[in-house]
């Protein structure tokens, strides 16, 4: 249930109509969208409460019925894309924002060395991995602090933002330290206790989909971190598991137009991941743009085929340069 | 193995080393490459003969390994796309030929309103099924012969070519008698009995991806048109069956440029099918042209709540128009 | 909607409720179950008949609304095991039938040599592909009819039963002369021109699970045969296709269960597709058996390594042989 | 790569291989396999290091190679199956355990009434989740460290082993001091940081298979535990996601003989979530019997339908007593 309250109610107001709902034993969380106040209803006994009498209420405008699952996360409680701005870049205003770096953060001066190339090349965010998930344990794990250290400098002798992963929940703090945007991962997709720690904290989310989650998992997924107070995620598409074994994964571009139907969030698409072949990152990258996303994630190596992890995907700043010309290109088509 | 032979060999020349092959155990199909003939052996017992022998032969200029499956159907045989021309029109030359029409043929009139405002709107194909393969034996089965007639007098009102499916191997010269393009279904891309009919008829056939079909399998499919005789094959992505079911099957649009790479033919991508949802035909349409799509093949119906099949997916001609334009200029970007 | 006739009726009083319900617009199927004729409508205009009307007809004792899409199969129409009688031998009684056999018959002294051996063994049915379907048209074909012929006189050496695959729609009446059970491959699970051939014949069909069918298709697969009047079929469980690469398939034994609740039909399991590793045939054969399996199908060559195809799932006579033993101790277990 | 040491070393000699082992950069895990210890080697330049030199060591009996990249799980390195023993009970010495119990703990009475019940059909464990991983954040989330205390009493009070998902990698030692088997989760297997942690305490881990993980993924997961000094793991094949979705799951039984031809831990079947269908799980726990599980964790409930969790999966205790007889009667079989 979404109540949407009267047009520019004083605060004190809402927090006398929040409290009333509480008493009827109804969790209600506010969002403001345009001049009025949004109160999605989260928890509660909602089959006992009457929708003619929630309407009743002096401050309420109107009272709307919201059958889905997701709550905050959904169109239904917020009508607008959300736009997150970080440092005066914007994510989902229309625009395609595009994320590039190595697969692993290797070295000081690897990360360094790419980052130039990516921001000369028009990426706007610098990927690069700290704490690796890899599925043996004795492939290399990532550089830890160290990694995110060299990450930070690189980003802002470049005047790029940083988005890094976190596996751990103990991490959270420290990865928000070093970057802008922390990432979860395909397999962290339902870890609910990182889900959880990432919605106490004031950074932008970015929620990769598992390997075989539905749309509607990965949305409930999105409103753990929303239900905890963090509204800023990105949705990011990196193809799921199907019998095809030709490429790594199947990216399932249908992702782009249905979430932004369904979900207020801005959705990215990760071409290099989704196909794992280094041959169908260009023009994987300009589907993606035709069909909507909001933005990109590419892996980024000055040498691919030296890359520490996922050489086999990773492409050269030259072919990324071009990516970012025709991407832009096709984004400004009517 | 390709072999290809010194350029402009006579007919008796090239026919001269079939036989001596034959001779040999081996046997070769012929294909024009440039002013050159490419020879694939495709049936023998090759791991008897030396390249280093056949290398001397004085017709040979040279001995190519090919280690695919498919023969014909690679690039490794044939580099240059193959452009089927039929009637003046042209698949698989750069541009994207747009196929239209209603999932199934209802009557002589739909068929004629749609072919005209299909036409209209900058289709060259008109597409219909006159023999449906629908899940249940008590759902309608097609007008059969009855339709292919009232289609092909609505293509040939409005200057567009006709596509439909044959299911049954007994109807192969039925359904070539009224349409210009012969489409095999997902259903039937393994019915090898049908594909090795369809080897032996002078017409251009569509063979659509089984529903969990690999590339390599839907390959050795067109292997098996090809093997008979039959050149003139255009690939269809419609969909693969995912775990994911708020769509009707996962576009795999990584299916247009791997496709394009390790074989000759042209590639279509069928939208409709390929989400089953009506707001989705467009935003994927952009993005197979933006990926490099030879055709598209979508379906249009006047009052597509009211499509006696595939309801959903079906969409309005207006929307149709629009998509052609926008497809164009994504064509057209370099 | 299932109609159920009073007890030990007339012929000529059931053809007279039949001619009523079809100036009604209703197509109606007869079944006898005990003493009760069941009548089928399986065609007509369902929501424009009152089941009160029906239900008042004299002949009638009552009616049972029928929702699901597959009808003549249902358990609703007839709630009891169709049990398959062929030359004394029954399928679906409880018992567990082997069938057991080469992948492809190689020829006359292979087949009557495994044949010998399987009998001895405990087999009750012969099999072995004559028509072969395979992925590639340079793969052996098969033997054809001469292969046919093989395979019914060593059949008939050892007093087994013959089952063979059809795979187009004009062999029918062929294969169906030389064995005496016919099967459909998955991979022609929805060749639907096949299906309704095989519904006219009276020969007993067993219908393989296509490598991505719902059970709801296959089902319906099963009805279009049934609706052309053969009844006499059994369903074969042979894996389906999912993202583990290290089993050929995916043996989806819930099926067994499942189907045994929604229709009469017998239900088979193929362990030798189901899991394509000859270390995998045993096991999964008792597990099979312990849920409920009507019969298995496997795979048995003498010399397992050098079989022509699918050499990595066939077991050698001795393995089958015990096979048999355990799977009769496990059936028995109450 | 494997080393096999002397019969009967002493401690000091095996410390001085190890030693010397670890100035060639290479790191070795030892383990005791009846009177040998074999060295696992899991991390080093193996390709610098000659074989022949280290099998001329005088504490080595011979070398293998170990070219899978589950070092510690696979049975080249520890051949005999792994038994773990608790409290007396002992899993994986060729008997079937029972694990049963609620999914969720709902309260004290709940537990210890299921508890009562289990125990006297025959179970040896009792399940029931404190922590649950629930797709929304708001469904009940468990009862958390009470519902761990109410379950160990219950344990306690019918002399029942208890096991518990622990879902946080901050509640490891808290779990850990209530229950005698931690369960990670389907969504938590490749949580990397939770298992590195379990790898540091002393208490059995039973691991189920991620949604979508092949058996490779599943090994690697459990090597990452192993790794870090746990070598008491249970592998609990769960069922993965097709697009079969008339059962919850599609429980893959090859899973059962693949595992305990590669690894030495002990394989459970969860037949409950492997359906998600009451009427399926006592058919495919036999199915699982004569596959040769070594054991079965089931949901039982003494009121169904009325379950928070789960409702349409658990069965009543008397269902659970039934299949508690009839699991060990296949398990006798020879």
């Amino acid at each position: 249930m979404i109540i949407i309250l009267k047009k520019n109610l004083s605060a004190s107001a809402v927090d006398t109509i929040v409290e009333k709902l509480k008493s009827m034993q109804l969790e209600a969380v506010p969002q403001w969208v345009d001049e009025h106040i949004h109160l999605a209803i989260v928890r509660g006994e909602m089959e006992q409460v009457s929708f003619h009498e929630l309407a009743k209420f002096p401050e309420v405008e109107k009272v709307l019925p919201c059958t889905s699952q997701f709550k905050l996360s959904s169109k239904t409680f917020k009508p607008t894309p959300t736009v997150i701005e970080i440092k005066g870049q914007k994510i989902g205003d229309g625009s395609c924002i595009m994320m590039a770096g190595p697969c692993s953060i290797e070295s000081e001066q690897q990360i360094h060395e790419i980052a130039a190339l990516v921001a000369k090349s028009g990426a706007q965010v610098l990927r690069g991995g700290a704490f690796k998930p890899r599925t043996s344990p004795y492939q290399f794990q990532g550089l830890g602090e160290a990694g995110l250290r060299y990450m930070r400098t690189a980003a802002d002798a470049n005047d790029l933002l940083a988005i890094s992963e976190v596996m751990d929940v103990r991490d959270v703090s420290l990865v928000g330290e070093y970057v802008d945007i922390i990432q979860v991962g395909a397999r962290n997709m339902q870890n609910f206790s990182l889900l959880k720690e990432l919605g106490t904290i004031p950074k932008p989310v970015m929620l990769k989909r598992g390997l075989c989650a539905t749309y509607m998992e990965w949305l409930m997924a999105a409103e753990y971190i929303a239900s905890c107070g963090n509204n800023n995620i990105m949705l990011c598409e990196r193809g799921i598991r199907t019998f095809e074994t030709y490429t790594r994964n199947t990216l399932d571009l249908a992702a782009v137009p249905v979430l932004k139907d369904l979900t207020h969030f801005p959705v990215i698409v990760d071409p290099s991941h989704g196909t794992g072949l280094r041959a169908l990152v260009a023009p994987m990258s300009y589907a993606a743009a035709a069909i909507g996303a909001d933005g990109l994630m590419i892996e980024v190596h000055t040498n691919p085929d030296q890359s520490i992890s996922d050489a086999k995907q990773a492409i050269h700043p030259k072919t990324f340069a071009k990516i970012v010309k025709k991407v832009q290109a096709i984004k400004v088509i009517e």
